[in-house]
């Protein structure tokens, strides 16, 4: 057996992890309707104006402003009433001196109009095709009309590269009629759960068995922070079946993810493949839980050994996987809901390791809720987690702490 | 023309929007490869103790833990290894006093063994088959031992109903053996954009046209808030195409959300359609953008009717189509990331009216952003929007203001 001797500093770690992780290159184009949260590839620049043409803001009657000038309540202007337009149509009539057409909000400003009274601030006969109205107040030019290119003009830009879409940004394509877009692809990560005890969740256990968990916990992690998951079949502690699983993974993946095998036994081969076909950048970090860690690379692919056990895993999921997954991904960094609490009950850290410590969310309180390593419950069964530095021993009851929630 | 004579304050609105949205009680199974972030429709019951045997927590020896009192650097107790266990074996040999046997992380405890010495506290021969380890450090019973059901016994609650499924829960229910989850079905939203004029990205535009807009911006606030968005046909502006739409968007929506035809031109005809087929709760509401937005039910579904403006649709669609959805879907209320910033700049509101404004984030300050509630730039060129109460009239430069971020 060989003993983990050398311990990178967690913060080494991360940036060691940052380090290796390439902001992915390859550009795929997708619907509009599947844009919203994905990263633009390319600037995009307006090729119509938006609007296309000057329209009523308001329903109401379409006028030449001067014509209001000087209405009121008591001496309302009366203009006659020549035509009216709908949304969608294009106005036949121009106007006239003395004239309005009744327009509806989004309708085209008829030619000669240069601003538009609403229907609230006019009266109108209860006449036939022609008709008159009282313009009760008066508008000044351009009033409750919408400039044709007010929102986007021809050749402006719309979207930025390396912009992360939001509602709105796609909105804004579709305003100016792209029914595409090209985005950054998702890194792929090829994920793989080793050890010879793993069985599939659904399958009956064998004495000496127990089901994967973090494959599960993984792909969960990889999909919420812009990846795309690939599982891959188990793989059993052999340095041959390994090996063939990274042929497989580094088949389908920008990234290969495995647990287990990093330990320091004499069947924790990761490091030996690693060693033997890449790469070793560290093996061994000083956080708890999670210090059998490694990361490296074969030939261009990074690769993340996480430990076995199902906490562990999973917490160094959130602190080294997510920020790496986020930059090769060109998403901003995770900023996860947080809630300042007083820690409920004292909590014992381990000296030299920055820990990872889960806690419940409650009574005003944060209540420490780590139970082991091996226990996905100490994850499961908690609401977030607060970060011990490596130099402090001890957190008192009390303490006010910094919850990141899941 | 009929103008819009009275309007609900905005809580009210948000109030009766909350009343009419039921919560979705349809039940589907997924695998639990699809369970993060869905709601749980049942407890699940651990049907298996999790781990399903004792296990070692270390790399190192099994033994009988009181061989090992009084070991010390100096005075080691020498064991006599007599066996190898390791992961997804069962061991083969039971231990006797004096005896050990190695083992590896995870690997099922011996029979007659009740610790494990970590191999870094040991020493051993250059043995063959049969080797002595010298044990340097005491253990007591259970030490390094993962005891049977310490994560999660038979019996136990893995997870409760109307649970949010996150990472680790669904890593519990996967250690319990588990392959699918019984979540709610997430709401179904038809959206339809109505409005002559509308046509859709990619398509040539005709003189009068614009592109649709709404439909890709509540497609993508629906996809982000727990919903299934299912865009329907553009609808004209009659009441004939209006009412298939209706039955067409009531065959597969649990919730219609309409877009366009809610304000008072002779072609909104929305709230015909609601008041001549169901019930009308409310027409017109005391924000700003966003007053011409009607809600109501068509038989069992509720039909909120958006104004056309995208800025205004879309605002509205943050402030009362989200906590409308997230209730259905059974998901806890938004709670969008936010950031306290001083004004940039005076920021005049109109009394009476529940303001939605959006600024830009920069140069720690919060830049107004809003333009017109017909432009989707009020919202695309922008980080987030701030809230202005109905009675308050300015918001001076300088005032500190809490901006929730897109």
């Amino acid at each position: 057996m060989r003993p983990l001797k050398e311990t990178v500093l967690f913060h080494d770690a991360v940036r060691m992890v940052l380090d290796g992780a390439v902001p992915i290159d390859r550009v795929e184009r997708v619907a509009l309707s599947a844009g919203d949260g994905r990263v633009a590839a390319h600037d995009v620049i307006a090729e119509v104006d938006v609007p296309p043409f000057d329209r009523a803001a308001m329903d109401g009657y379409a006028v030449v402003a001067e014509d209001t000038f000087g209405a009121g309540t008591h001496s309302p202007k009366t203009l006659r009433c020549v035509d009216r337009v709908f949304t969608g149509e294009m106005p036949v009539r121009p106007i006239g001196r003395g004239e309005c057409i009744e327009i509806a909000t989004g309708a085209p400003l008829p030619y000669g109009a240069d601003a538009v009274v609403m229907v609230e601030e006019t009266e109108r006969d209860a006449g036939g095709a022609e008709f008159s109205v009282r313009v009760l107040t008066p508008v000044y030019p351009r009033q409750n009309v919408g400039r044709r290119a007010a929102d986007l003009k021809v050749g402006e830009r719309v979207i930025r590269q390396g912009q992360v879409l939001s509602p709105s940004q796609v909105g804004a394509l579709a305003a100016t009629g792209v029914a595409s877009v090209d985005v950054y692809a998702r890194p792929v990560v090829a994920i793989l759960s080793t050890g010879n005890e793993i069985v599939e969740p659904g399958q009956p256990l064998a004495p000496g068995q127990i089901y994967d968990i973090n494959r599960f916990t993984l792909q969960a992690v990889v999909e919420r922070h812009g990846g795309v998951a690939v599982p891959l079949p188990t793989a059993a502690d052999t340095i041959e079946d390994l090996s063939a699983a990274v042929d497989a993974a580094i088949g389908v993946g920008d990234v290969l993810v495995f647990s287990g095998g990093s330990s320091v036994g004499d069947r924790d081969l990761i490091l030996d493949l690693l060693e033997r076909r890449g790469e070793v950048a560290f093996h061994g970090i000083a956080v708890k839980p999670g210090k059998p860690t490694a990361f490296g690379r074969i030939g261009t692919r990074p690769v993340l050994g996480m430990p076995g056990y199902p906490a562990s895993c999973l917490s160094n999921a959130y602190l080294l996987l997510v920020p790496f997954l986020r930059k090769m991904a060109r998403l901003p960094a995770w900023q996860p809901a947080t809630i300042d609490l007083p820690l409920a009950r004292r909590v014992v850290s381990t000296t030299g390791r920055h820990q990872f410590y889960t806690v419940r969310v409650g009574d005003g309180f944060a209540e420490p809720a780590f139970k082991a390593s091996g226990d996905i419950t100490s994850m499961a069964q908690a609401d977030g987690y607060i970060e011990i530095p490596a130099q402090t021993d001890v957190v008192e009851a009390g303490t006010t702490v910094t919850v990141k929630l899941f």
